[in-house]
């Protein structure tokens, strides 16, 4: 039997990003975000979601562009800071010890102390209503050494934060359910 | 030191969800998709992203409805399938043992199996390139009575499955790293 709790911003997983900016001032700047997702494969492209008031909205407007930054679970209250305070009044790179490396790609900085950063030039902008979507066209991924395994970056290394809202905790990634594309195949 | 991995699509986490539409028959059916999150808090909307050839994407086009169906990781074989067959060829609720409920608010089927559903009305479509981004209008969540707890969705209860780029494995969702808008505010 299932309950209806209205139109609520529930879904799960939703992440807990970093979004990297430069400010008006020059100043980096980071902002925690729930609302994105990859949403093209060719041009490879990423959504984030912004309400207007942010100080990290003005900043994407002026330089187009952003980066993603995916910080590992043991900086998760850091995460959480970047989303209470906001940038117009604090320096939230110092504040969490973390430092600015300026992109080579695209007008913003990115986080050397999160494992995973995705840069990105913004393609498109959509005014949803209190939230504007930011679409992004990445321009690289970059992974922690650490955290790569054959070749490839590895999601237990990388040891992402996932967001739950209404919930509103923050989650670990769990066991390893097994392969994409084969686990389905004994359905067939 | 970070290694460059190019413009892939790689984020964590992404989901794992199931996309309920009606074809041109009426034919209830599900595609799996991992490109998709919240984009919007008012209107609440959430996108979801389909390549042109899939069966989906001409039965979102043609009713303007979808349903993004939250599966628990006990399903996991299950949302792996509904991501390898086409609904073209296939029946993928009666492969899955799944129940196929009319929506009452927008033109799509839901899993009643599925303890988390969004039903959700098209609003927007962008064309990206390889793939088209739905942004679609949450009319109404439901979630399973037995996933509830003191009132709210329970995530731990959902026990929802996330995907990972690149590495292509399923994943659970791990433990609880704490509550958000609190354990940051010892940074301030």
């Amino acid at each position: 039997m299932k309950v209806s709790i209205g139109s609520k911003t529930m879904a799960l997983p939703t992440p807990a990003w970093l979004v990297g900016t430069y400010d008006a001032e020059g100043k980096p700047n980071l902002m925690t975000a729930a609302w994105g997702g990859i949403c093209c494969s060719k041009p490879v492209c990423v959504t984030v979601s912004l309400q207007k008031p942010r100080h990290s909205y003005a900043a994407i407007m002026e330089r187009k562009a952003y980066t993603i930054n995916v910080a590992s679970a043991k900086d998760v209250a850091k995460v959480d800071y970047c989303g209470i305070v906001s940038g117009k009044n604090a320096d939230k790179f110092a504040a969490c010890n973390f430092t600015a490396v300026k992109s080579e790609l695209v007008d913003a900085p990115y986080v050397a102390e999160c494992p995973l950063v995705l840069e990105c030039k913004v393609i498109r902008i959509e005014d949803l209503g209190m939230h504007t979507m930011f679409v992004g066209e990445v321009m690289d991924v970059k992974v922690d050494e650490a955290a790569m395994k054959d070749g490839k970056p590895d999601p237990l290394l990388i040891d992402p934060i996932v967001y739950a809202p209404e919930d509103r905790h923050y989650y670990g990634l769990g066991a390893n359910l097994g392969l994409g594309f084969s686990i389905g195949k004994e359905l067939k």
